[in-house]
């Protein structure tokens, strides 16, 4: 770990690793998005000195640092979809108090090319707004406390930060970081900002998935709706959706993420029914260019628990 | 890492780490699967200091250092299940030249108590078999090499151990070990032995599911079926069978596993159709000891590509 004074005056806490990828963090998105968010919980916990993993809140109810903001971010050399076993990777980690107990953390991944010097680089807090590295692969996560307010419930949670636990030794949100506004505006409109894409085309009506809770492997260690099985279930809703287009499952499997937001309102109970609506899109002159929006719904309280948006590149 | 060499005079190759559980390697049993099967290949890379994740054959194809079976065995106090957020582990890891280059690999894992000091106890090749520890979750892997004989094809896997890979530097498989004979009888019965078990009842006759492979989760980072997915692949199995008798997804997140062990006898493509079928018997006297066989079959090839079984106790 390394504490340094940035550059400009504004303080920064930043978490280095090195790794090689095993067949646990590559392959499926769920696989990729579980890794790296406990990457998030253990930079969190080193850097605020705090066991993230037992904390309880005020009411001594256990309280779980949830994942409300995921987004992926890539230039389309280094994504998902390109890592496989053995890439040797160099993540740096920087988490921000985004208030209320809340945190922002941030991930630079970059491939290590095997037998050349590393040079460390400084991970600036403003690169990923203002000049995102070509050769790098980008995680944000915006991560609030919960508990539950009855015992076995999901579909209730309630704001719930540990007593002991201290953001105000990060430093805060960097300017030109929109997670939280990202995540406000989508509860807000049920749907992640369209600017930049008024002009992009339908590729097919929205399609519809019910999908039950898979109860044998989307729930965490505390009976909670994992948050990385969001990331499945999303991929279903687009795979099922692909299928219908008469796509098949191995373009699928090429895909180049470019940009993955996934912003969570809620939890589900382990028997809930999930409906998912998916929209997909394409540029208006580069058809391989596309964006899917999905929205994320419990049936049986009708409520909206997550809504993602896929922007990608298909294989040519 | 720690060469020491065993007591009784026969050389061992161990390796120990302590760590603290993440959402990531707990909860659904897929994950606890990916994570532990991720330390055998980081066991195997470390004791014979060779990179199993970027190896290839004698003809230049990737090869990749298989699960042929994997082993869950527990005695009721510490199993995948009762693993939560923020539990300290402490993991004995030992490996074996299992012969044609294929390893025996196993991993013990014990629960830390916090504050409590821990004593280092020696992991002894024979004590799975003579005398497995109360508090103690064992892991036994067998694993081979394969290759894919023809590009993109999965169903058509070949035995293709790396020309520099080494196991005779590890000590051979202990007396007592019976991962390969399991394995090799498996394969030849179509199921695993019931020696022990003549006596427990049906509980429901057998349960069939037809599950195509899940493209979005199952596939691993280079497009084979993941060996943890047959984890995801089997519990759902057990999950529709359960639903069918009118049990509750809670009581299946309760289960206590007491021994699981998989045989994997071949591989599938990312479009096939998989067949599971289910047998369920209970414990003659205890009828809340259950055992679960379940059978992998891939519908186009008409191949059994695995075979599983499930020992597990209901709650109360």
């Amino acid at each position: 770990m390394v504490d340094e004074p940035h550059p400009g005056g504004i303080p920064t806490a930043t978490r280095h690793r090195e790794l090689s990828v095993l067949p646990g963090m590559c392959g499926p998105l769920h696989a990729f998005a579980a890794t790296t968010g406990d990457w998030t919980w253990q930079t969190v916990g080193d850097l605020c000195g705090f066991d993230v993993c037992t904390a309880h809140d005020a009411e001594g109810r256990p309280a779980y640092l949830a994942f409300a903001y995921f987004r992926i971010s890539s230039r389309g050399s280094l994504h998902p979809g390109s890592l496989t076993f053995g890439d040797r990777l160099s993540v740096d980690s920087a988490a921000h108090d985004a208030g209320r107990s809340s945190v922002l953390t941030r991930h630079r991944i970059r491939r290590l090319t095997p037998g050349a010097v590393e040079r460390p680089t400084a991970f600036h807090p403003s690169e990923l707004a203002d000049q995102p590295r070509q050769d790098s692969l980008y995680i944000e996560n915006f991560n609030a406390w919960v508990a539950r307010r009855s015992e076995g419930c999901n579909a209730d949670l309630l704001h719930a930060p540990p007593p002991a636990f201290r953001v105000s030794s990060l430093p805060p949100v960097p300017t030109g970081a929109t997670a939280q506004d990202v995540w406000r505006t989508a509860r807000r409109d049920g749907s992640l900002s369209e600017e930049g894409f008024e002009d992009w085309l339908p590729v097919a009506p929205a399609a519809i998935t019910e999908q039950p809770v898979d109860a044998a492997c989307d729930v965490n260690g505390v009976g909670l709706l994992y948050f990385a099985s969001f990331f499945s279930i999303a991929e279903r809703a687009q795979l099922a959706l692909w299928r219908q287009l008469g796509r098949n499952v191995t373009e699928f499997l090429q895909r180049t993420l470019l940009d993955l937001r996934m912003c969570y309102f809620g939890n589900a109970d382990v028997d809930s029914i999930l409906r998912t609506e998916t929209r997909l899109r394409h540029h208006p002159t580069s058809p391989r260019l596309e964006r899917a929006d999905i929205l994320v719904r419990d049936v049986a309280t009708d409520r909206s628990i997550a809504v993602a948006s896929w922007l990608y590149r298909r294989p040519d």
